[in-house]
């Protein structure tokens, strides 16, 4: 073990962060030669039972589920929106993506059982799913708190620490509530990636120090920032929720725009050298009332 | 080879461990469709024998299972708690986690037997599992006797030095008995997740010394403590019964407190540069009277 | 973290790209019990079915489904061919592959749901796919240009950047507009893969400067050369729509020269070192009309 | 490539081996609902002929199958032991692990076609297998008798040192024989995993020295002699016959020794450095007549 | 990137090669539990059909299938032997392996579905599979001609070059002809398995001189030649056609000797250093005849 110095271990290395809506995915591969042996009626039943509760849960809808009981009530306190949508996907991962907001996981799980009690479900084979809770990092927040916080002298983690960095976010929570809790974009594309920053044995990025990681997000930033008119990015942390430790969803008109913005950023210097990628997903948009057309 | 010094090999490099309950986790699907292809009546049936046998599994009791036999009389003598419980999983890695708290492997087969008898098991399907023994890691204690042991020139292994270091374990397990043989914790959250200590090539845990590794867990633990109040943590150790070498359980009321923590740990030097992780679950706490309610 | 030089950070790493049609491969089991299972009428039905618009979907047409409405007008201005053909698979895994070339994304959702929708599909597992767009790296004229715009001092990302760049790629998409809307090769065997450039922690293609790539793509490309005659090759950019980087399509009429060709090229500096290969396909094109013999 | 001295490749760097049974691990998993969809009489019948069927293997007899031809007689000529057992596993791995111990792989291959003739197997899914011949290693033996021949200016390889080879090889299988065709251990627990020894582009086992070699081999035994009375191990090779190097059986009256042990070696430099593992499997022994209670 | 030598890039890096028969390896499930509720005389049908066409195609016959049109007439022009053969796999990875000798792709395309054209196919499962190409590598040749070519001022890939290394490649083509196009050897034991050359962020194969490659192969061929008499290796090169670059077929009457052969061989450099390895298989050699026994 090489030696760290003082510097290293005097400052917290960890980078602040605000949460904001509960975020479900879920993957699913329609059962076709079940659905078509099913008689046209029953098919147009359970299709018309799916499209008026998907229709419901697609519009955009302020607060909690009133169906959570008050037992229930942890969670942020901020208005959340709650939607889903549904995505049709291209290629052989799923047919159909789910993409859930809500307040909290427990509503998360209201929704995943709203959705399997539905009877199409029967006909929707569970392919993959990825669990996190939408997030924005602070890097230059940090730095700066951080900063003035040991100018003071004070203590990392005493009580005086604690308050001072609540404060700082708070204020961020409330500044930033729209992107934390925000609708989900109209778009007609989107892209769904889970990733991971690398802790190789000799590029790791939890070992770099605030400073490296700070400007490298920064340099990262700049990037998504030329693409700001053509791409909706959302990123959501997973880190303790799911198998990854970031989900990325991008929402686009022009899927075009996905490679070229993932293509510039694997260049800087974040991606190149820390950026691990899972599986990708593309889909397009589809309303409740499609699903027949979908499903054929 | 590079070679060793004296020290390196004068004293073992094992740290003392002292072991608790049999943990068995069962991770499951429910078959959705041919569950609802049943009558009203056969599931009602079905639902109040698992009602029934769940709700007893979910009660602690102390001691071991009376029907078992007398030759199964092996294992820790320590009044074990026997308990099990379930999660409402959320994601498509299982539907529902069964958690089982035992005094020994003989209990755990017996309790995994007494859960596929029920009539529901024809409707659940393993999709994965995890095995392990509370365990808790004692590198103060370990450093201390060793260095003790060493000092009044007893050699390693010899009956004196075995004769030592068993009356240290047989004090850490009383006094830690509640800690090893525990209630599973009543949080309406659980995380669960299986993980190693990295051994690559360069960055390898089982090659630092005692002493680093040793200052690394304290570190470790300092974070850990930080979150005492929110979340209750379960170690439990799997080398030679599963396929990561520990398992972790986080219970909290909350669960953005599983991501706070192990985001703020990641940047420990032991998890940054020594942890790799498996898959995470996260799921909901169920009561055997709610089973009717999740299953639809 | 090693620092960099101003003139790495000067110019823009990305190597200019056009990209062209749409690409999906669909790699298909055939449930051959199941379809054994049908009397001789309903299977000549079916294959009926399945020839009439196979054969449709494996002439190439110039322009986009004239079934899409007025509001899916987005994408490639340039008269895109619309073709489809399959391959008859070697090994296990898959009987069929699907390859379909559109203008858009949206078109090849509607090639896929028009196969879903055939009664062959019922017969038809989908065992993989691959998303990817038709795209030519232009490393030469990437160096020229943004040589050449140093030169002048123009601002990397500055408005005149931009138009400067952008006049260069419509003069090559206009140039090489044959090769960016190709249609299918006629030959006898195809070949895919999927590839990634590596990002390792010490060998990694994202970081290599600008001029050692292009060196090194220049490299490559003369190897490809010496097989013009025997092989033709399509590749398609897959960051942001697949798991890999890019999918390479090699068509041949003798199967031996893939083999002969990827081994040449396997000892490229850039294979050599920075080329990770996925799963490999080879099939034998088949006709629409060929759909009975090969289902037997 | 580095250069190599004249003494690495003037004396063979294969340590000597001498091989005893066959041996086959087959993990299966019990089709639960298909079973309990048999009638009772039905289930009585089937167990009974598999009990009687596995009744006869689990008892251990010297000598061959008689039912197998003259033209089967390959193989050691020693008494080897036919026996089988069955385990029930712990978690989702598989419910029943069949060890089989034969003379030649011909035998395996014939209890494993005995088996699955009987009915039971129909509701049975193999999960896992693992195919190894037991083993023991000699690095004490052949760093002597290499010594020895090249003191003696023997010339590797020629006729008289491999006639010197075979003899040492002969005494050992004598000297040896209970321990290469053992019978099945009685232990209650069975802990089964397979391993590799590292090939890392650094840390290599088969391009570290014949001396450094046999130095941490000999380490790793002390650690295992010290658990002589706990647990019994049976190592087995698998190079050229499966996925993994080495298959190792422990068997143990308490299941704790196995983590205990494999801990302790996890930190002989030999395992820290250059073991990789496998999937491990933990069982409970089974007798024949059990099987009616334990599939329920 | 570190620069290369004028030597290194002055000659082709590239060995020559020549091949032969078309090979695939098909891995095969058995449907047992369908299988068994066929009627006996069902099942004789079937096992009667499959016997006389796996007895056709087991007999080695010179030249190409009758059945395949003139515009199949592609592929080497020597007298190819077509034959397979049937092994009976141990272990969980299938229960079947057909190996199949072609002349071209086509035949093994025509083999392919000759077999699933079989009502026997409706009881395999296909679990995996393997497409090659019979090779033999030319090393010591190749640096030959290399040098002479060189000391001749040469150019390479210059149409006399390639005219001299055509002769070259005919010249061994015909020296070699029954090891390019063999009979299926008769021993009574099969161990296949894919492997690569490592292409390692230090350590790569594909970046090593020629003349490092050349005298590594050298000394990996002296210990195949100590095993001449006991096993019969065949290599295939599945560069652009499998998953792995190499697949090795070793027949041998004692299985021991795979076991002996390839744990000699991990000590060889090439093997030590640049050898990964993929899934062993392990067979015995049936009959068609056999094909109701086995099957049970």
């Amino acid at each position: 073990m090489t030696p760290q110095t003082s510097v290293e271990t005097a400052l917290p290395a960890v980078p602040l962060t605000v949460e904001g809506s509960s975020v479900l995915h879920q993957m699913m591969r329609f059962r076709r030669p079940a659905w078509r042996s099913l008689s046209a009626a029953a098919r147009t039943e359970i299709l018309e039972e799916a499209a008026g509760a998907l229709g419901e849960m697609e519009r955009a809808v302020e607060g909690r589920d009133p169906a959570l009981s008050a037992a229930d009530l942890t969670g942020p306190t901020a208005p959340a929106v709650r939607q889903s949508a549904v995505y049709s996907l291209l290629g052989h991962k799923g047919d159909l993506l789910f993409l859930h907001f809500r307040r909290t996981f427990e509503d998360l799980s209201r929704a995943q059982a709203d959705l399997a009690r539905l009877r199409l479900s029967d006909y929707l084979e569970p392919a993959s799913s990825y669990l996190s809770v939408i997030e924005l990092g602070l890097y230059e927040s940090t730095a700066k708190v951080y900063g003035e916080l040991a100018a003071r002298g004070v203590e990392p983690h005493s009580p005086e620490w604690k308050r001072q960095i609540e404060e700082v976010l708070d204020r961020q929570r409330s500044a930033m509530a729209p992107r934390l809790f925000p609708r989900i974009p109209d778009a007609r594309y989107l892209c769904f990636y889970p990733m991971d920053r690398r802790r190789g044995e000799t590029a790791n990025w939890y070992t770099e120090s605030m400073a490296d990681r700070q400007r490298m997000m920064h340099e990262h930033g700049l990037v998504g920032r030329r693409y700001a008119g053509e791409v909706r990015q959302i990123i959501s942390g997973s880190i303790g929720f799911d198998d990854w430790e970031w989900g990325v969803d991008l929402f686009a008109e022009d899927p075009l725009v996905f490679k070229k913005l993932i293509y510039e950023m694997r260049f800087d210097r974040v991606s190149a050298v820390y950026a691990l990628f899972g599986t990708f997903y593309v889909g397009v948009r589809a309303r409740a009332t499609d699903l027949g057309a979908i499903l054929g």
